[in-house]
């Protein structure tokens, strides 16, 4: 499967959003009416124009086969190091159990090595198993908990 | 206790960086020699020259009682919603057990709220058992796990 890695345009939001929707979680929390809502607009500018944040689009041909946002963040901490936080990643269901996901997360190591991050951090929902083996067979740990808050 | 939070300077980071030396994991990654190893000073400039990333330094007069970092991050996810994600929270050995960490969680949940985070989200070494009863106790759900990955 030939799959290419470009930064998302505007003219991309609405099949990210609706991405994102095509999910038992997503379904919840994301709006996918017409007119786009102008939240997600002002959240893409954001992004866009911050370039410490790359939302990532995966496609083969002009099929979407995923997503997933970068952040690369300068710490003093481990002698001033960068990491990098991946977030958001999702791969469409007619792309799920081919690879695309394993080949989207080796993509973003690598980008994170480009931008010098001597760490790559996610989280993963524990109800959600088959992730947590996932990214365990990726090499990643699970040494430290996730705690969120809604605020 | 009249504890004052500002934004870190630059003259800031040598006592900081003894502050995250001073901790039995710190001391194994942390460069407390003189003079301040560089990285430091371009991780501070990174930090210092990003809008959505601020270094928080924590004082009783002049006394050092404890520093974390605070990341803005706006994401598509959520319909278009921004996350604070506080990391390297650290509170000098003279001020632990007063209830000094509460106050600085605290004044990061205000100021994520001001700046319009939807989601507080920070991670906690699963070594330190009493950092994970202190932010559950502070309403935090472990929901997630934290993965990482040496890169």
């Amino acid at each position: 499967m030939k799959i290419a890695f470009r930064e998302a345009s505007r003219s991309d939001i609405a099949r990210l959003v609706a991405l994102l929707a095509d999910d038992e979680l997503g379904a919840t929390r994301e709006d996918n009416s017409k007119p786009l809502n102008p939240r997600y607009l002002n959240a893409f500018d954001a992004i866009d124009k911050d370039p410490n944040n790359e939302l990532i689009i995966v496609e083969r041909a002009d099929d979407l086969v995923g997503m997933m946002q970068l952040t690369f963040i300068p710490y003093l901490t481990h002698t001033g190091s960068w990491r990098c936080l991946i977030e958001g990643v999702r791969v469409a269901r007619s792309h799920r159990g081919k690879g695309a996901g394993r080949r989207m997360i080796e993509w973003a190591i690598e980008r994170a090595r480009e931008r010098r991050c001597g760490i790559v951090q996610l989280t993963s929902d524990k109800q959600r198993p088959e992730a947590l083996r996932f990214y365990r067979s990726l090499g990643f740990n699970a040494t430290h908990e996730d705690f969120k808050l809604k605020n």
